[in-house]
């Protein structure tokens, strides 16, 4: 007899959306020779061990220059730290360089990677059985994971084609208060959304603010992808940068920018909140209370690491990334003539209709065909072609069959994706009637 | 006008539980000229950071001797990582080198410091409303402080004098379920509680795991300072070693043993998970979805830097930490020597009774005095007398005055621990009537 009945553990254990992350985790693992265009993880062409070593160095240095005696930097480095972070400082610098952000440091909570700080945010907004996050459709796993774990359902809003749908979203509003539920934020990806690869143009960001604020809405703002535009794409401000009332917080990610093996992330969390005696504080603050019962502080050594990669770029995360972005750009690109190339007719190809997206950046684009695309369909294609890839059904709420699947270009050499995408039209090609 | 309310953010961000911890951390700050016997961190004398750079060439050097090439020693330390961790081996053979505990590598879960742990197995384990937690009182705040935000009930139970009091816990344990409750684990720290400092002698543990199958409980044991024995003092088996039939989840931490900047812990789940499918994991593997929602994976630099501090001392911390423990040992026996001359009549010193501890290890001292110690008092002390020390109420459940105080010994040098003394000394004469 088992000693535990996983019926009896917590219900998020079997939530589709946990179960999944672990199924993609398990086929990859399985079929260790397939190419991934799966993974969103950032290429390795660039990793090198004495950077390591260079970036502790480099924030080590900075601590003197700061005034710091050894004995500090070392309390510094290898101690228990500030719980907010020790970086804030340097994050709030790269926000203003790269991004134009000009937050307080102490607004700011460096977190281990961006999951925790959804982690954060949710706990925090997730007070009573009737509060709901809004996230738009479909969308990224991680914040569904994390609303799982804090039992705050998410209702989806419509994405559409310009990445998000206003109407639908004030529509879901007003339901969702009409049945007595309480919308405390929506969540979204505006630059080159994982997984559907769209960006909201700036009119479209100034009008989800101005809707935002209409409906006493807060938005939850991640940008992992927003350095990496295609070739002759110029970066759009984040909605954080046209932001005039508090009204986002922003998630930060290091991961494919930074280092992912630091996990350091962040966020912006310039709300003020108001304590019943009428002291009021900063949503910062309220968040560091939850991570000092979380993760009590982010790992100061990961966080010098981190830093030290901010000050060898002048705090610009767009400097230190010209490579990637190339990289990027170019797999993107690889990707979309190797659709076209193959799929010659565009919307009307041999057997049917495939279509794809073709993103200003980022790292994904999604496929529709004219069939179910499920995990069944993942693990032939990873067994017998060779070739994974993700299920669009992943990133939505409910067992609808989607006929599309998401394809990363992050991860891969443009030989790779020319052997992969054979691959995939071979398995497509055997999929139509 | 506020943004939000702190009324409508979750509860626990107005529970004692996390705001005296906050409220902790402020008193530290505000006055950091005060010498602090307040903060449980460690002794910061062997920290040099030619360490990290030293630790992170022996894991990658370690990698190597596994039959990793450079990028794949490199996509190791710099790349997101498996969920349950890289360096899961490593601590396994640490646990069979330094605690005799022997487990499959798989059931560990590398974890961001002790803390993570916590939150990850009170996760699983809270499922329903019914479910509640035991532990042993007066109890670290960090496991209330995790029960908090997975609300999760906490009931205390009697630590008496021995560290456990097995009638109290059969009469909690059945008082609960007779409520219609039920309890999942007890909770509690055998070695050199914090903040008792007590230790449960062999036979109560024993008795502590007979007890736990006839009640069908899990124990969740915490074992932070096992390493560090008083002077001529033996080390015990933790219970996790005398466990044999999987009722012990066993908390890691190498805050204090390996490197407190790391932010690296971990927990052992070796219990068997049975699904409604008749499928059989382990309790390892479903903490790992919850970690990949609740931070992805721990920091891989993190880990390497615990890795390589692991491989030079072959595996055990007991022989990383001769010199720490020296300290701890000193420390200790300072404070409790300290105390005595200052209070020399023991129990019948002049204008009262003042009683302390004299724990067998660890890092605490338990001082009990004729007055009620609280917050109020802790900030006169910290203003006036320049010295920090931890009511012992914020270890407590409910608004009973406590009568008493913890010292910590461990990141103090001897002659700081004289002053400190001299000036506890005063603030209790001072009280006194």
């Amino acid at each position: 007899m088992a000693d535990l009945e996983l019926t009896e553990l917590h219900g998020s254990l079997t939530d589709r959306a946990l179960t999944s992350m672990n199924f993609l985790n398990e086929v990859s693992h399985h079929y260790p020779d397939a190419i991934s265009l799966a993974a969103g993880r950032p290429t390795e062409e660039f990793f090198a061990l004495e950077d390591l070593h260079r970036y502790l160095d480099l924030y080590a240095d900075h601590l003197r220059s700061e005034g710091y005696d050894e004995p500090a930097v070392r309390r510094a480095i290898f101690q228990y730290g500030r719980t907010k972070g020790i970086i804030h400082d340097l994050v709030a610098r790269n926000l203003a360089v790269d991004e134009d952000i000009h937050v307080d440091p102490e607004a700011i909570v460096v977190t281990v990677g961006c999951q925790e700080a959804m982690v954060l945010t949710l706990r925090a907004l997730r007070a009573t059985a009737d509060d709901v996050l809004l996230a738009i459709s479909p969308s990224y796993v991680g914040i569904t994971g994390a609303a799982r774990l804090v039992e705050l359902p998410v209702l989806p809003v419509a994405g559409g084609a310009e990445g998000v749908d206003l109407d639908d979203l004030v529509a879901v509003v007003k339901a969702a208060r009409a049945d007595g539920m309480r919308p405390r934020a929506c969540y979204l990806v505006p630059d080159f959304a994982n997984p559907t690869g769209l960006s909201l143009d700036v009119d479209l960001r100034r009008r989800l603010l101005e809707t935002a604020a209409q409906q006493d809405l807060l938005l939850i703002e991640d940008n992992p992808y927003g350095l990496f535009p295609a070739e002759g794409v110029d970066r759009l401000p984040t909605l954080k940068a046209l932001d005039t009332d508090r009204r986002v917080v922003y998630l930060g990610s290091f991961a494919k920018t930074g280092l992912p093996g630091a996990r350091v992330g962040y966020v912006v969390a310039d709300q003020t909140v108001a304590a019943p005696d009428g002291a009021t504080g900063l949503l910062a603050d309220e968040l560091s209370k939850l991570k000092s019962m979380l993760t009590v502080n982010t790992s100061p050594v990961a966080q010098a690491v981190v830093g030290g990669k901010l000050i060898a770029h002048d705090y610009s995360l767009v400097a230190a990334n010209r490579r990637e972005r190339d990289v990027y750009a170019a797999n993107l690109k690889a990707i979309t003539d190797g659709l076209a190339a193959h799929f010659p007719s565009g919307k009307h190809s041999p057997g049917g209709q495939i279509t794809w997206t073709v993103p200003s950046g980022g790292f994904f684009v999604v496929v529709t065909v004219p069939f179910p695309v499920d995990d069944v369909l993942l693990e032939k294609s990873a067994q017998e072609y060779g070739v994974l890839w993700t299920p669009m059904s992943h990133f939505y709420e409910g067992d609808t069959p989607i006929h599309a699947l998401r394809l990363s270009c992050s991860a891969v050499t443009p030989p790779q994706i020319d052997a992969a995408l054979n691959r995939l039209a071979a398995l497509i090609a055997d999929q139509l009637p």
